[in-house]
C-alpha cells in the first residue's frame, strides 16, 4: 500500500536539503531563498531527463556530463538566473558543482546542477560562492521546504511531495521538490524537479523508470507551449531502504514506477495549476482512442490552445474550440464520432455528441467551468486507449506577467 | 511594371460584387453586412487552397466539389455562422450555392461558398435565402467595399487590394478581399480570401500559382497558432484581359505569380496587423539559413510564441525568448551562430551576437518596439536562404475577446 507522507525531498532515508538566500538577483531587491542544496549520505544511482530545446542552458550539459557514470551524491540549484546564452556559462555551472563539493567534502562530478531565471545575463557567481557554504551548513532532514522555495521563480506556491510503499518487506520512500509555472521572470527554466529515494535500484533501471514516468507526467503538462533551455528532472536513489536491488523490469520495478508516477503526477498537476497567472487547472482527458500516442497528442493540443485556454478563463463552454484544436493536432480521429463533456466538482455537462453540438444548460456549464479544477472529457469512440494532459487557463495576468517583467 | 490600383475584388474586368445585411446572427443584434456575393460575367478558371484542419466546415467540402472541374462563376459567403459541426451543414452550404444560382441565372455548381462565425449552431438559412436576391440586385463594379465588410467578424478594418501589371502588351489586374483576425466571435473561419483576375490562365496553372503563393504568404501568418475549419483562399480568373492564356511555367506565369504574391502578401500583413486585440504587426525575418524551409519554421515559431508575443505587447526587448522559441522549433540551427536585432521605423537595436547577449540601450529598444510595425531580425550565419512570417502581439484584449464572447 502506497501512502503520502511528509518530508518532501528529505523524506527518503539519508537525504538532507537546505535553501538559503545568497543574492543572485543583480539588484539585490529580493530576500527570497535562491540557492538550494540536496545531499545524500551515501552514493546514489542517478538519472535525469532534460529539455529537448536546442538552446540548452550550461547546467544541462554539465549535469549530463556528471551523471554519465550513473551516480551522484547531490544537487546544487539556483533561481534568479538561468545561466544560459551568456559568456562564462559553462565555467560557472562547473564552479557551482565545485563549490558544492568543497563545502561537503565530495567531488565536483558528484553533483548535478540546475539554474532557472533570466536568460542572457552572466550569473553572479560570487553570490553563489558565498551561498553554497551557508547552504551546506544548513543541510538538514527538515530542509525540504526551504529548498523548495529556493528554486521558485514566479511560482506562487512551493511544490513538495513524498510517498512511502513496501518492497520485499522494506519501507521505501520517494520524495521530491519541483518548480515551474511558465517561462518566467524573465526566461525561465520552466520545470525543475528533484526526486530522492532510498530505493535500491541500478542506474540503468532508474533511468528507464524516470524516462517512462516523465513521458506520462511532466511531459503532459503545458502552460504556454514553451520549453525552456533549463528543464530537467533528476532522481537520486541511495539504496538505504534495504530492499533487494531492482535490476530488471520485474514486479518491484513496476511498484517503484507506480510510486514514482504518483509523485510526478502530483507535481505535474501542481505545476499546471500554478501556471503563470493561472486561475484554474485544466485537464483534458481523451478516451476511446486507437492509441495512447494519439490520445496524448489530442489532449496536449487541447490544453495548449490559446483559444481553449481563453475560454476556460471565461468559464465559457466553447466546445467548438476544443474540437477545432483536436482538428489541427495532426492526430488521426473522426470528428463525427466525438462525444464531449465539461466536468468538475460542480457537475458534468455533455456538450457534443457524435460531432454535433448538444443543447445544454448554459448556467450549469458556467458553474461547472468556474471551479478551480475542470476536466474536458473527450471520447473518440474508436478504441480503448486514453491519456490525460494538464494545463491552465489564459488570463490577463499571464499577459501582464510576461508583457513587462524587465522594466 | 506592377502598380496598386483601386477597386478591390472588382478591379479586374468583368467582376462585380455586393455585400448586404440579411440577419444571420440569431439575435438580430447587428445591422452589419453579413452576406457577400461575387460574380464574373464570364466563366472563370478557379482554384483554391483550404484549411488543413481535420475538422472542416461544410462549405469547404462543397467548394472542393464545385471547383473540381477547375471552373466557377462566383462566390457566395457569409459571416456570423461557420456552418460547421451542426446538423444540416452540408445541405445548407449547397442551398447557399443554389440561392446564388437562382438569383443570377446560373447553376449551383458554378459557385464557391464560404462561411465564418459561430461553430456548432445551425445557420439561419431563411435569412440567407432572403439575402441572396438582395445581394444579386446590388451587384456592381463598386461593390468590393461592401463585400469586404460582409465577411468581417472581429476584424476591425476591411481588407482589400488590387494591382495591375502587363502581359503580352495587355493590362492584367488582380483584385482581392479578405478577412481574418483570429478564431473569433466565437470560433471563426480564421482566414477567407477571395481573389479575382482577368488574366487568361488555365485552371491547372491557376492552382499551381495559388498553392505556390499561399505557401509563402497566407501560410506565413499566425495570430494564435489556431487553424479554423473554414479557412480558404479562392482565385477566379475570367481571361478578359486578353493576354495569351498562361499554360506553362513561363515568364508570364512568373509575372502573374509575382503580382499574386504582392496581393497575398499585402492581405497577409493586413490580417496579422489586425489580429484579435493586436497592438502591432510583428514580423520575424530569418536570414542566413541552410534552407528556406527551416528559415520559415524558425520565423513562424517565433511569431507564434506566446512569450515572444507578450514581450512584444510590453515593447520588451526580450531576445532570450526569441532564441528559446527557435530552440523548440525543431528546425536545425546552431544557437552559437545566431545574431539578432529588433528593428522598426524608430531604428535598429542589435541584441545578440553569436548566441550571447549584447549590451544595448534599453530606452532605444523600448522606442523601437513601441512602433506599430516591428521586425525581429535573425541571422543564422549558416547559409543563403531566408523567410519571413507575420504575427501580432498578445494583449489583454485577446484574452478579453476570447475569454467571454458568448455570455
Amino acid at each position: 500500500m502506497m501512502k503520502e507522507i511528509s518530508g518532501g525531498v528529505c523524506a527518503a532515508q539519508g537525504f538532507k536539503a537546505a535553501g538559503v538566500h545568497c543574492g543572485i538577483q543583480a539588484d539585490g531587491s529580493s530576500e527570497k531563498n535562491d540557492l538550494a542544496l540536496i545531499l545524500s549520505e551515501k552514493e546514489c544511482a542517478a538519472a535525469a531527463v532534460y529539455t529537448l530545446n536546442r538552446v540548452k542552458a550550461a547546467p544541462i550539459y554539465v549535469t549530463m556530463d556528471h551523471l554519465e557514470d550513473g551516480t551522484a551524491w547531490g544537487v546544487v540549484a539556483n533561481s534568479g538566473n538561468a545561466n544560459a546564452c551568456c559568456p562564462m556559462s559553462h565555467e560557472n555551472a562547473e564552479a557551482m558543482c565545485l563549490f558544492a563539493a568543497q563545502a561537503t567534502g565530495r567531488e565536483a562530478g558528484d553533483f548535478a546542477v540546475a539554474s532557472s531565471g533570466i536568460i542572457g545575463q552572466t550569473i553572479n557567481i560570487q553570490a553563489v560562492q558565498t551561498g553554497v557554504p551557508k547552504a551546506a551548513a544548513a543541510l538538514s532532514q527538515s530542509g525540504s521546504g526551504n529548498a523548495a522555495t529556493a528554486i521558485m521563480t514566479t511560482d506562487t506556491v512551493p511544490k513538495e511531495i513524498a510517498v512511502s510503499f513496501r518492497l520485499d518487506g522494506k519501507e521505501v520512500k520517494i520524495g521530491a521538490i519541483a518548480k515551474g509555472s511558465g517561462m518566467i521572470h524573465p526566461n525561465m527554466g520552466t520545470l525543475l524537479a528533484f526526486l530522492t529515494t532510498d530505493c535500491a535500484i541500478t542506474p540503468g533501471m532508474l533511468e528507464e523508470a524516470i524516462r517512462e514516468v516523465s513521458a506520462k507526467t511532466f511531459n503532459r503538462v503545458t502552460i504556454d507551449g514553451e520549453t525552456s533551455p533549463g528543464d530537467m528532472a533528476i532522481v537520486l536513489a541511495n539504496g538505504m531502504a534495504g530492499n533487494e536491488q531492482i535490476e530488471w523490469k520485474d514486479e518491484s520495478y513496476e511498484a517503484f514506477c507506480q510510486a514514482l508516477d504518483y509523485v510526478c503526477r502530483h507535481l505535474s498537476r501542481a505545476i499546471a495549476g500554478d501556471g503563470e497567472g493561472a486561475g484554474r487547472l485544466v485537464t483534458c482527458r481523451v478516451i476511446g482512442a486507437r492509441s495512447e500516442e494519439s490520445a496524448e497528442r489530442l489532449a496536449k493540443t487541447v490544453v495548449s490552445s490559446s483559444l481553449v485556454k481563453a475560454a476556460m478563463f471565461g468559464a465559457d463552454a466553447n466546445w467548438g474550440r476544443v474540437l477545432v484544436a483536436m482538428g489541427y493536432s495532426k492526430a488521426p480521429f473522426r470528428p463525427e464520432h466525438v462525444d464531449m463533456a465539461f466536468e468538475s466538482a460542480a457537475g458534468s455537462v455533455p456538450v457534443c455528441k457524435q460531432g454535433d453540438g448538444l443543447a445544454f444548460d448554459e448556467e450549469l456549464a458556467k458553474k461547472v467551468l468556474s471551479e478551480k479544477e475542470v476536466v474536458i472529457a473527450v471520447n473518440l469512440n474508436e478504441g480503448d486507449d486514453e491519456a490525460e494532459c494538464w494545463g491552465c487557463d489564459l488570463t490577463y495576468d499571464y499577459v501582464r506577467i510576461n508583457g513587462d517583467y524587465r522594466t
